[in-house]
C-alpha cells in the first residue's frame, strides 16, 4: 500500500505541482510580499475523539495546527477559511457555538480574520478543514530546502509531551480539576497546542535559520522530510534531545520517553537548521540544540552514550 | 433549529465578519487586483453518493462547484488547495488517482493550479474541501448587494436540469450507453456541472451586471440572497423562466418541470441584474431575462398567466 508521502510524491510528480511538498504553499501576492497558504483536514475518530475535550479546545486546535505551518515557513498569519461538515444530530446542540468561540480566542490573539468557509452536513462523523493565508516578505519564506551539511539543528521547545497527552487520553484520562500538575499539562500539550508564530517570526527577521519545518508527525519523521527536501543526512544527540520534563514526573504509565520525543507527533514546536556563525544566537534565545547537518542523504545517525544507531522516521502517518 | 444561513449570519454578526456572505470572500491582492477565496466542503451520502459516478466525474465536479463562486464574482480562478478525507478502504483503490484525474482535466482547461491541500484519513465516508483563489481587478467584483429596483433580473443558460438529474439517480438511474440523449443530458448536468468562469468573466469586463450569484441552492433561493444582500423584492415572470428542455422530453418520469427550475439546485448558472440600458447587449449574448427587481425587500412575485403568488426560498439547504 502506497503511503501517503508517497501518494503526494506522484501527484507531484504526474502533474508538475512545483509549490506542493512544504509546509506552505509560497505564491506571489505583491512587490514585497508573498502569500503563505496551508490546508489541515482533521477527521473525528481519527485525528481527535469529541469526548477528549470542550469543543472550545477542539475549535482552538483546529486553527492552531494551520497556524503552526504559517510559522514554520518564518510567516505572519492573516486571514482563515474554516470549513465543517457535521451530522445533523451536532448540529442540534450547542457544539458549533463553542466551537467557533475557541476558534475565534485563538484567532484574535494572533490577528486572523475568518474570511470565509463552508457550513455542510455529514451523515455522521465531524470534519474540520482548516485553511490559513499568511504573508512573509517576499523570497524570504524559510522553506525545508535549504539545509547544508555542518549546520546545526535546533527545537524550539520540549518534544513528547503533545504523544504522552494522547497515551493518558487513549488510557482514559480526561481534563478535571482532580488532575496532577504535569498530567494536565501533558493533555494540555495535546488538546490545545500552542502555535509558534511569534518564535517563528522571530527566527525569521533575524536570519537564524537555512531550514524549517513545525514537529507535527514527530521528529524523526518531520527531519527526515528537511534531510530529503535538502539532500543532506543528520546526526542527533540522544542526550540533548530536550524531553518534555512533565513526562519524567509521572510514574503511574510506563512511557519510553525518548521514543515518545523522537517519534511522538503534534507537539508543534519548530525544528530548523542554522549556519554555525548563529548557534550562539540561537542558544541566548532558549532553542535547544539536538545535532548538526551531515552529508549522507535522508540519514538520521542517532548517537548515545556508548553507541550509535540509524533513526528511522517512524512520526505519525494516516496511510 | 436554526437553519445553516442564520447559523452564518449570527457568526457573522457576534464576530463582525465583514468578508463573509458573499460567494467569495474579497481580499485585496496588490494595487490592481482583488484576491478571490471560495470553499465547498461535499460529503459523501451527503452531497454525493459513490455509486452514482466514476471517481474522475467526482473529481470535476469539486473543482467545478468552486469555479463557480469564482465566476459569480466576475473573477477569474487561479489556483486551489484540495482537502480529501478517505477511509482505509478506499485509499487501498485507484479511487483517489483517478479522481485526481478527473480533476486535473477541468484544472488545466481553467488554467488552476493545485497549489495545497491535505490528504488525511476518514474513518469511513469520504469528504472533500475545494478551496479555490482567483482574481479581479481592484473593487470590481460584482457582489450581491449591488440590485436596484426597476434593474432586470437575468440567467445564463437552463434550469432545473441538475435537480431532474438528481432525481434520476435516486430513482436507479445510472450513466451507461442504452440511455437516450436527453436523460444523459439530465444526470450530466448532476454529475459534470460546467462552471460559467468564462461567461462571468464577459459579464464583468462588459460591466453589464450589478449583483450576482450562481445557482447552486435554487432560483428561489439564491434570488433571495441577492435580494436580501441589496434591500430590494423581486418580480419574476412564470412563462419567462428557462426551463432545461432535456426535461419535457422525458415521459417516463413525473417531473414537476416548473418546481424543479425555481427550487432545483446545482444548476451552476449565473443569475444576475442589469440596468436597463444594457437589457439588449445581455438579450444579444443570449442570456435570459426573467424578471424584475422591485422594492419589497425580499418579496419574490412569481406571475403567471392568471395570477399572482408569492414564492417561498424553497431551494437545497444542509440544516
Amino acid at each position: 500500500m502506497v503511503s501517503e508521502f508517497e501518494f503526494i510524491h506522484n501527484l507531484k510528480s504526474k502533474y508538475a505541482l512545483d509549490r506542493i511538498g512544504d509546509d506552505c504553499a509560497v505564491l506571489p501576492k505583491d512587490d514585497t510580499t508573498d502569500l503563505l497558504l496551508t490546508a489541515d483536514l482533521l477527521a473525528e475518530d481519527v485525528d481527535f475523539r469529541l469526548d477528549w475535550s470542550e469543543p472550545e479546545l477542539l475549535g482552538q486546535k483546529a486553527l492552531a495546527v494551520s497556524l503552526s505551518d504559517i510559522a514554520a515557513m518564518g510567516g505572519t498569519p492573516k486571514w482563515s477559511m474554516l470549513s465543517i461538515g457535521v451530522s445533523e444530530k451536532l448540529w442540534k446542540t450547542d457544539f458549533l457555538e463553542r466551537f467557533y468561540d475557541g476558534w475565534h480566542k485563538l484567532a484574535a490573539l494572533h490577528e486572523v480574520e475568518l474570511v470565509g468557509g463552508d457550513v455542510s452536513k455529514t451523515s455522521d462523523k465531524l470534519v474540520i478543514d482548516s485553511v490559513v493565508g499568511g504573508e512573509v516578505k517576499k523570497g524570504e519564506a524559510i522553506l525545508r530546502s535549504g539545509a547544508n551539511a555542518g549546520e546545526a539543528i535546533f527545537v524550539t521547545g520540549f518534544l513528547g509531551g503533545a504523544a504522552a497527552g494522547l497515551k493518558l487520553l487513549e488510557s482514559g484520562v480526561r481534563l478535571d480539576s482532580s488532575l496532577s500538575a504535569p498530567t494536565k499539562h501533558l493533555l494540555l500539550r495535546q488538546l490545545q497546542p500552542i502555535p509558534q508564530t511569534r518564535t517563528g517570526a522571530t527566527i525569521q527577521d533575524n536570519g537564524l535559520a537555512t531550514s524549517m519545518i513545525d514537529i507535527s508527525d514527530g521528529l524523526s519523521s518531520d527531519l527526515s522530510h528537511i534531510l530529503h527536501s535538502s539532500n543532506v543526512g543528520a546526526r542527533i544527540w540522544a542526550k540533548d534531545i530536550p524531553v518534555e520534563p512533565a513526562i519524567n514526573d509521572l510514574s503511574d504509565f510506563d512511557l519510553d520517553t525518548l521514543d515518545l520525543a523522537l517519534n511522538g507527533g503534534e507537539d508543534f514546536e519548530l525544528l530548523f537548521t542554522v549556519d554555525k556563525k548563529n548557534i550562539s544566537a540561537c542558544q541566548d534565545l532558549g532553542f535547544h540544540m539536538i545535532g548538526e547537518i551531515a552529508s549522507d542523504e535522508g540519514i538520521i545517525e542517532l548517537i548515545g552514550e556508548n553507541k550509535m544507531e540509524i533513526l528511522q522516521p517512524k512520526g505519525y502517518r494516516h496511510f
